[in-house]
């Protein structure tokens, strides 16, 4: 049900490492990115948690594999590669980062090592999965960095990358620190908390707005927040005032929300409402907010869309998925400014800075100052959940906490000179060298 | 099974209909965009299928019924209301766009015409179908226009906003003009084709690069791409070279393709193989591959990925639902910067304008010179298909030749100050001007 969601060239490769006799021989794939993606000091990730599910489900269905055979590229391939497909399942191993773990440059958020031809068939969903809900949980890190306590609410489904992609950048914001989202179906799948107010079309809906708001008042209760702006924001202010309490708070969704927040919260404490809520949505974004923090603008809540679900200023993360090590022996690619690193590796993070070392089981570099830990961890062994994965609320809290750890030019919305530091352990370099050295390469290259 | 995808505010907001007695209203919404994205002249309908694919299936499961009512949302919103959600079936009509029209600011891809309770809750999805397949295949079509008829094959599944959005970009891409898609989901669900060559894994997963030319060779033969960068490029063109045929090509992904490519050509050409074609990877987009085509590189077909993926320059289409009759009764919103023309709308496509009319039935602009065409045409009635919706690939011929028709300077890549032009029938600005004075705002604001 899941197989054919991959490229055809995953597919075409596994007939001819089938064919090769190589379909079994393990294989080490790393998932990271080359480059920081443009205006980020750090990605968080996230996404694992699919990924799981994905592998736990990796099947081809007998009409799955009816269609690949009907396909020219595998025209002459021997039925004895469609059998294997029909008994694929996932049995390697994943160590990964858990969600909610800051990530730099050549950091491999996960590790798969299993047969090739399994291997090499989940590269694309993973990609996507880890790429994207990264990508998602950084942006919303943001603007929860910004907001400084103050809540943000993911409202971003109706322009996410199709309706799927906004229920997992509902996920996504989440671990980034959102208070939740409005999609139900996140929060029916994922036990993320839900919020929502009103759409003008509710105002509209009435023949007065009084009425709209007398109605959402009888039915909201406490969870009351009136859409102020369908007409005029300053006559919606006064009539919300007027209709007293329960009343959560008040929505501005058009106009210069600074001073229109201010006019708004006069309005509502001259008639003693000073508990009374004032959020702001309208293609809000961390730098919108921060504006709105360096102006003091009483807001007290931000619902946030477009530049969340698609990450607008930064809308991809360059994730890639490359083949480190092949039946005990290390390999890499050297093309102009893409060449990769050979061999498995763990990441150890120390008090301000990480050193990537060359082997999963590779203590070389000393803990020094502070102490190491190691972020690559086993989830599937043989296939087979180690243990749990964390609750998303466990990877938000995890997010938070990780953050708050940073360096604070990392934390910051700007680029900075003050680049997260990323060594690389004497040994690794060293193996890089002899791969280098081993396809003949050192006369054309330089390592970086 | 589908009902919970969607925004909180829409069940909410159902739930008051129901209790005020208007879920049974009939109600009008339009789907549009305000302005063009940026660098966009013109904008590419698609994700109609899908919007239909979703109503037929509309429903809400007991399990999602019992997770509604555990919100403290729904306290208090009576059984009633539930059970209308368990019988809850699209039962209204749909007009659209066909998928492959060219759309431009406030012209509706589509208007619903049902009972308030459905018109409502189906926002969010449509919004997220339609907004997202329009920016893709918007993206891939601005690719097309500057390949000059060199094949462009979407290769972004893996840098897409999720696997699933991965399958529909490429979908969106096809109707977009691209040749097919590398995603083999997409091409078992739709019938679209899709193409592979090999990975850099490939590569590295023989033990020499000759090896593994040959192995790829044995495999596909006609359709062959040797990845050629992998170690070198040049001397991977040289093998590629003495291996001979069968062979459709080699691929370059990194380096300075213009050059690259020169020197590629030539490799080949002296080798007598003129036929065997170049393909280019590596981060491409349409500026890069009118570069290409200005420097007359020797690229015979354009792999693109992330940027046609995610519309990286232009990665959201705002697009929005609004509510334009209820009950016979026009309505519009009058919020600062972002009114809504009141009224159900038809558009009519003129040789080189359109003009948007007042109502379905209006035919008060006169077709003038040269034929008029009525872009939105009945889709669902009383929630039944009309007709069969056209083949992926009729919406394919249908954008080509639709955007054949368009003013050259809105087929430019580019910003144009000769914007196409949009009209709005006299009785449009009459019945806007109407319901605006019968809101009492002619005081405060001016009509467009």
């Amino acid at each position: 049900m899941t197989g054919l969601l991959t490229d055809l060239y995953q597919l075409t490769m596994s007939a001819g490492y089938f064919e090769a006799g190589k379909a079994e021989e393990i294989a080490t794939f790393e998932l990271f990115f080359r480059h920081l993606p443009r205006y980020r000091n750090f990605v968080l990730a996230a996404g694992l948690e699919q990924v799981v599910e994905y592998l736990a489900k990796l099947n081809f269905t007998e009409e799955e594999i009816r269609y690949l055979k009907s396909l020219p590229q595998f025209k002459g391939v021997p039925e004895e590669f469609f059998d294997a497909l029909r008994k694929l399942r996932f049995t390697g191993d994943l160590f990964a980062m858990r969600e909610g773990t800051p990530v730099f440059a050549g950091e491999p958020f996960l590790t798969v090592r299993a047969p090739l031809l399994e291997a090499q068939i989940v590269e694309t969903y993973l990609l996507a999965s880890i790429g994207f809900q990264s990508l998602i949980a950084t942006k919303a890190a943001r603007m929860v960095e910004v907001a400084g306590g103050r809540a943000v609410v993911d409202f971003g489904t109706r322009r996410a990358h199709s309706p799927e992609a906004g229920v997992l950048a509902g996920r996504a914001a989440y671990i980034g620190g959102c208070v939740g989202t409005s999609n139900t179906e996140t929060g029916f799948r994922y036990g993320i908390p839900v919020f929502g107010t009103a759409a003008h079309s509710w105002i509209q809906a009435f023949a007065t707005e009084r009425e709209a708001y007398e109605r959402l008042q009888k039915l909201l209760g406490e969870a009351t927040v009136y859409l102020i702006d369908t007409y005029d924001t300053i006559a919606g202010a006064k009539l919300a005032a007027s209709l007293g309490r329960p009343l959560w708070g008040v929505r501005l969704d058009s106009g210069n929300l600074v001073e229109l927040s201010r006019a708004v919260r006069k309005i509502l404490d001259d008639a003693g409402m000073q508990d009374v809520k004032i959020m702001a949505t309208s293609d809000l974004n961390e730098y919108k907010i921060l504006e709105f923090a360096a102006a003091r603008a009483p807001i007290d809540a931000f619902g946030v869309g477009t530049d969340l679900a698609t990450s607008t200023d930064s809308p991809n993360l360059g994730v890639v998925y490359k083949l480190v090590e092949l039946n005990g022996r290390s390999t890499a690619k050297f093309s102009e400014d893409k060449h990769t690193l050979p061999g498995a590796k763990q990441v150890f993070r120390f008090d301000s800075y990480d050193c990537v070392a060359c082997s999963w089981e590779c203590m070389g570099c000393e803990p020094g100052e502070g102490e190491a830990r190691a972020l690559l961890r086993p989830v599937l062994l043989g296939g087979k959940l180690v243990e749990p994965l964390p609750a998303v609320t466990a990877a938000r809290q995890y997010a938070a906490d990780s953050i708050q750890r940073l360096p604070t030019a990392i934390r910051s919305l700007f680029d900075t000179d003050q680049k997260y530091r990323v060594e690389h352990s004497a040994e690794l370099v060293a193996l890089y060298e002899k791969v280098q050295s081993e396809n003949g390469l050192l006369r054309h290259r330089h390592a970086d």
